[in-house]
C-alpha cells in the first residue's frame, strides 16, 4: 500500500448539495488551527452566532452551529426536545419527513403522520385535523424546502397552527436557510436546523441551530436526561453561550467553522434580501432554459424551491448514464430522484455561490449536449 | 454589525489537542469541495478506510471516520453495542471514564464503575473482581490514553480479561492513535474511537472508529434501534462500507475529510513505529528540559504517555497568569488541568505533528522566562 495525496477535479456543483464553495471559504478552511478555548477562537465564535442570528433572522440567544451535518443537527432538535411517551406531529412530503419520525420514535415519543404527496406542499388543514385530533401532541415538526422534491411549504401558516393548540415546532430548513425567505422570530419557530453545505456554500459538516425561549424553557424542566451526551444542550449551552467563560464540552471542528463565519460574512456583505433575490432570479432564468428543451418541472409554480429544481426525467432516457456524462464530460454534477422519485427525477441546484447566470447557461447547455 | 474575515493568530499548540496542524493537512482542506456521492470522492474515502486500517493496525472492515468530534465517537461505540439493561463495567481514572458511564446510562444501560485515582493507570486487579462480582456484565470500557490526566493503561490485559470474563470491550484511543504503540487486532480490541485532532494532526471535528466481527455481530443481532440515527451503523455502513455502491445517509464532511486522508498519508510516509519513536523520544527531552527547571511529572515513570506531559504547577504560581503570558507573549497555547486536576496540573502536549524538537525547546525556555 502507498497511498498518495489526493487532488480532486474541480466540479460544478448543482446538485442537491454540498454546493460550489467559494475559494474564499475554501482558504479561509486552511489557516492556522486554534485550541478551540482561545481567546481568539472564541471571539470569532461570538461573531458566528451575531452572522447565525442575522442569517436566520432570530434574536435567539441559543443560537449556534452544531458540530456535525445536518442529520445531527435534526437529531439536536429531536434529542432535545422529545421526552420518552411525547405525542409528535410529523409533516411528511419527502424524504426527510420520514427521517423525522424515525428521530421521534427513537427518542421514545410517539409519531402522528400527516401525509401529503411528494413534490407537494404540507397541507394546513391536513395539518389542522391531527392538531384537532390528538389534543395531547406537544410538537409539531415538518419540513420549510424538501431537499427530495423541491417543494417548499408554508412554514408561517403551519407554525401559527401548531401554536393555536399549544405545541412547539420544529422546522428542517436545510435547503432554505439564505436561499428563500426565511424569518425565524417573525414566523415564530420554536426550534430550528439547517445545513453549512446549501445555500450558505460552506463546506457540509456543520448545522446551525436556534431555539426560542419557550423551546429553552421546555428543555431546561426536561425530568429525563436528553439520550446523547454529545447533543444534550444543556451541556453544549456552556460552550457556546453566555458571555466570556466557555466551559469545555467537546473539540468543536476549529478550521470548518473558519469556513463557516467566513460562508456568513459573504451573506451579510450580499446582503440576505438580495441572496433571495438572485436565487429566485437565477430559477426564473433554468426555468426558461428547460422548458425551452421541452423539460418538465416536477413542483407547482407556486411551490418550487428556486433553490432545489425537480425536473422529470424525460421519457426513455437513462437516468444514471446521463448523470454520468454530465460528471465525466462536462465536470458537472446534478442530483439524482431520491426515495418515491428515484429514476423519475433530477434535482439541480442552484444554491448558494452555485446560484449564478454562468451556471445555468452552462447547466442547460450540457444538459442540451448530452440529451 | 460589520463583521469582517477571521484571521486567526498562529500558534504553537502544545496543549491536551487540538495539536498543530501541518500546512499540507491546512493546505488539503482547501481544496475544492466534491459531492459527497462523486466517484472520485468515493475512492479517496475507501483509501482513508485503508489508511486508517493501517495506523489502528487492523484488518476490520468496519472501520471509518464518524462525521463528527472524539466525543460522537464515543456514542458512536456505546449507542450501537449498547442495549437498554445491559451491564457495561466501566473503569475511570479521569475525566473521560466518567463521560463513558453517562454514555451508558444514557443508553439505557448500568454502569458499573471501577475507581482508580487520577493520575494512575487503570488496575486490572480491579477490573477483574469486578467481573468476578457482576458475572452479567456484558461489555468493558476503559481508556487507553487519559488525555485528562497523561496515564496510559495496560490495554492488552484489560482486553484479555474481558474477554475471559465473556465481555465484549470499547476502548478509548483519542489521545494515543498514532503516539503510543496500539493493536488492534492483535490485543482484541472490540471497538475503538479516536480523535482526528490528537497525534494524527488532522483538524478536530472527525472521529476514527473501528469495530470487529464480534462488535458488529452484536450491533446486527440488536432487538431495539440505536437510540441515534445519525450513528446507527446499520445505516452508516451502507455509505462507508462495502465495495462499490454508496447509499446515501448523511452528507459527509469532504473537505475535513481531504485533511484527514492527508494526515493519515503522512502517518504511512513516516511508518507508524517511526512516530511512535518519536513521540518517545521528545517527551524524553521535554522530560529533561522540565526537571532541570525541578519541575515535577503527575504521572509514574512506566504510566507516561509521551504525548501529554501532567506536570505539577510549582508551588505559589498563578496558572491562569502564566499560560495567559505563554498565550499572548509567546503565541504558545499549554493546558490546563481538566476537572479534579483543576488548578493543579498543566498539560503539555507533544501530539503528531507538534511533537519535535523546536517545539520541546520553545516550551521549556518559555517556560523558564515566565516563571
Amino acid at each position: 500500500m502507498q497511498i498518495t495525496s489526493f487532488h480532486p477535479p474541480r466540479r460544478t456543483l448543482m446538485g442537491p448539495g454540498p454546493s460550489d464553495v467559494s475559494d474564499r471559504v475554501l482558504e479561509a478552511m486552511s489557516r492556522p488551527t486554534l485550541g478551540h478555548l482561545d481567546p481568539a477562537f472564541i471571539g470569532m465564535m461570538d461573531e458566528v452566532k451575531s452572522l447565525l442570528q442575522y442569517t436566520f433572522q432570530t434574536q435567539n440567544e441559543l443560537t449556534f452551529a452544531v458540530s456535525a451535518p445536518g442529520s445531527a443537527g435534526m437529531e439536536c432538535c429531536f434529542a432535545n426536545l422529545i421526552e420518552p411517551g411525547d405525542r409528535v406531529i410529523v409533516c411528511q412530503n419527502g424524504v426527510f419527513g420520514g427521517r423525522m419520525r424515525e428521530n421521534v420514535e427513537r427518542c421514545g415519543g410517539t409519531a402522528v403522520m400527516v401525509e401529503d404527496a411528494w413534490g407537494s406542499a404540507v397541507d394546513p388543514d391536513k395539518l389542522e385535523d391531527a392538531l384537532k385530533a390528538h389534543p395531547d401532541a406537544v410538537l409539531v415538526a415538518f419540513v420549510h424546502a424538501e431537499t427530495s422534491t423541491g417543494a417548499q411549504s408554508d412554514a408561517k401558516t403551519l407554525v401559527q397552527l401548531a401554536h393555536q393548540y399549544d405545541c412547539l415546532t420544529i422546522v428542517d430548513t436545510v435547503t432554505s436557510l439564505a436561499g428563500t425567505p426565511l424569518y425565524v422570530d417573525e414566523w415564530g419557530i420554536d426550534a430550528i436546523y439547517s445545513g453549512s453545505q446549501k445555500c450558505l456554500s460552506a463546506p457540509p459538516g456543520l448545522s446551525p441551530v436556534s431555539f426560542n425561549q419557550r423551546a429553552a424553557d421546555k428543555i431546561s424542566a426536561r425530568t429525563t436526561k436528553v439520550q446523547s451526551w454529545f447533543l444534550d444542550l444543556n451541556l453544549v449551552m456552556g460552550y457556546w453561550g453566555g458571555e466570556g467563560k466557555r466551559a469545555y464540552h467537546h473539540t468543536a471542528p476549529v478550521n470548518s467553522l473558519y469556513g463557516l463565519h467566513e460562508a456568513l460574512v459573504m451573506v451579510q456583505e450580499e446582503g440576505l434580501e438580495n441572496a433571495w433575490a438572485r436565487h429566485r432570479d437565477n430559477h426564473l432564468e433554468l426555468r426558461h432554459g428547460l422548458e425551452a428543451m421541452g423539460i418538465e418541472f416536477v413542483v407547482d409554480p407556486q411551490h418550487r424551491l428556486p433553490q432545489l429544481n425537480a425536473i422529470a426525467i424525460p421519457e426513455g432516457v437513462d437516468d444514471a448514464a446521463i448523470r454520468s456524462r454530465l460528471l465525466h464530460e462536462f465536470d458537472l454534477e446534478i442530483g439524482a430522484g431520491l426515495g418515491a422519485l428515484a429514476g423519475k427525477v433530477w434535482r439541480i441546484g442552484l444554491m448558494g455561490h452555485a446560484s449564478n447566470l454562468k451556471n445555468v447557461e452552462f447547466c442547460v447547455s450540457s444538459l442540451r449536449a448530452v440529451l
